[in-house]
């Protein structure tokens, strides 16, 4: 049995608890069980739904403006990298696990000021959600955009992705395809007569090294594109020349970039093979120049900058909510064996939002 | 129960009994059953001894020179191809079931000529074994070399696998290596922290694709090597740059080059990556200049040509026998569904055999 959170603790003594319950992308329930569990013994102001393995609380006070705050309960897979635990202190403190900094620190400051704040100054809407690690299709708020989409509505959405505790605005886009090359069986003694598929995905692999991306500038953020293979599978047996291989290609391109330019982009580059999409999001422009977004800017102290990484800002932003990334620890830990998180952004985070969402 | 097998019938009526008794790897034992019933019952002039599901039998007749005459008696899994049925008729009848080819007709042959010559010019030494279309670990040929090696030495060994009713000297070698590529795992939002492991295998597949085999000339025959990827696989997420690929790679070498310098060469092509052999297997070196491989070869009344495919035929050759290849039927129709063999060449190869074997 999974022990109860309590929302009530320290964020960082939080976000150890959530790191130490496993949630693998399609493995969330308990750790969905905790925290609707908890939301409901310690958050009792908020109303609290489920939905899958996700859990949205939020507040009914009749304010003027709502804001979203949402975070995935999700990991990529644990790779010997639980339980949780710290290195350093004081400022230098880490906390180091499977899920610490892609977003369970960010889950834990969002979870903290779900019971913190009774009267904050915007109404509250809090959403955790499940399988935002894996294909955009079983990702939870499709599920709940479309059973309960007043859920995911208000004037600015925070997504609590690590940030490095500084606000990240707009994201690119991303989009994967399948290229794959066609060939002939064999046998590998009589290997004439056949054609082989892994050997002909050579120019694909070349095409993919020798790719230079764009670094555009939008709106004063600095994007950065990538095009990178992220698996490559072909093979029969080991006497067989092998008939067909495919790589499979994430494509991470800057707001100024539709998806429909970015897929003619990769079937222009890919031309003469067999391109399937099978994962497309667009991205989101950053818009920071008015409401509770610049309001938000200014708690925070510091500069925004660009979101590189797709995340679902990109979902809110073409709902018509402005919507950032804020969030506690490195993006560029993420899914990384070592990922960890200073245990002093996670304080930080929950500060900065207090300031911004508490009563004035 | 098994019907018995008479080894007196027409070699074509023998094969279609054999195909009419199945005989998957690892379930050989009512074939086995059969043959050794036939041996005892038919040839009483032989010595007839079990090993496991394999029959061995020979004359001791203190010939000079000894002939190991070989047939595996499983086959591939039984595709809709039983049981046996014959098309066509006189020089273009076919005999076809699971079996027929490879090496059911062979193995007719064989224990055709085992009841028939009573007074052969060489000692002769019949070898029916389990278990040869499977990984070479369950071949029953090792138990046999094991248990009962001194029934594996001779002067000569004719394998009856399929080779068109001609005589297939020698054999390629095989060698299987997998050959990684190493990188380091990033989120591919931000590719640039990390190196790309698929990416990394381009000039590994340039090097496949640009590979010139070469075709040697061995004591008259024309061998093909052979270099191809196999096998390849890559990546751990679809937004992760993977850190590791693999590309399997057979090489198939002739029989000048032994397995030593194949690895030599293999390591120098693939200079600068991580290359493991997880398989290997000698050629044989045709051998048929003189002795009985000779007379065979005279008997046959054709020109013999260069086996290219791995089989047993090596494992006497590494034992020091000129081994060759003399069956009914088309290897290339081997492991299919359609598989046959024209009983015209089931009634030739009894015939070469007997003018080679049998009194002069």
């Amino acid at each position: 049995m999974t022990a109860a959170l309590d929302l009530t603790a320290d964020p960082v003594d939080l976000t150890a608890a959530l790191v130490d319950i496993p949630s693998v992308s399609g493995s969330e329930r308990p750790l969905a069980d905790a925290v609707q569990q908890a939301l409901v013994t310690a958050a009792p102001h908020l109303r609290v739904v489920r939905s899958g393995d996700a859990v949205l609380a939020r507040t009914e006070l009749g304010r003027d403006s709502r804001v979203v705050l949402a975070g995935h309960l999700d990991t990529v897979p644990i790779n010997d990298n639980l339980p949780s635990h710290r290195t350093g202190s004081g400022a230098d403190e880490l906390l180091h696990g499977c899920g610490s900094v892609d977003m369970k620190g960010g889950d834990a400051v969002l979870l903290h000021l779900a019971a913190a704040l009774t009267e904050p100054r915007h109404d509250l809407t809090f959403v955790f959600y499940d399988c935002e690690e894996v294909e955009a299709e079983r990702n939870g708020l499709n599920r709940i955009e479309r059973e309960l989409p007043e859920w995911l509505d208000g004037d600015l959405a925070i997504v609590g992705e690590p940030s490095d505790a500084g606000i990240q605005a707009g994201c690119q886009g991303t989009m994967r395809v399948e290229v794959r090359t066609n060939g002939t069986r064999a046998h590998t003694a009589r290997a004439w007569m056949g054609s082989n598929a892994v050997h002909a995905a050579e120019p694909v692999l070349r095409a993919l090294a020798e790719y230079v991306p764009r670094n555009p500038v939008i709106d004063g953020l600095q994007f950065r594109e990538g095009l990178q293979a992220v698996r490559i599978e072909g093979g029969v047996a080991g006497n067989v020349v092998p008939d067909s291989c495919v790589v499979t290609v994430n494509h991470r391109f800057a707001p100024d970039t539709s998806v429909a330019e970015a897929e003619a982009h990769l079937r222009e580059l890919f031309a003469g093979y067999d391109v399937e999409v099978v994962d497309r999001s667009g991205g989101a422009l950053p818009g920071l120049s008015a409401g509770p977004a610049a309001e938000l800017v200014r708690a925070s102290g510091a500069e925004p900058v660009a979101k590189l990484g797709w995340t679902d800002v990109a979902r809110f932003a073409a709902r018509g909510l402005p919507a950032v990334n804020f969030g506690p620890g490195s993006p560029t830990l993420a899914h990384t064996r070592q990922e960890n998180v200073p245990t002093a952004q996670i304080r930080h985070c929950a500060e900065v939002l207090r300031r911004f969402l508490g009563a004035s």
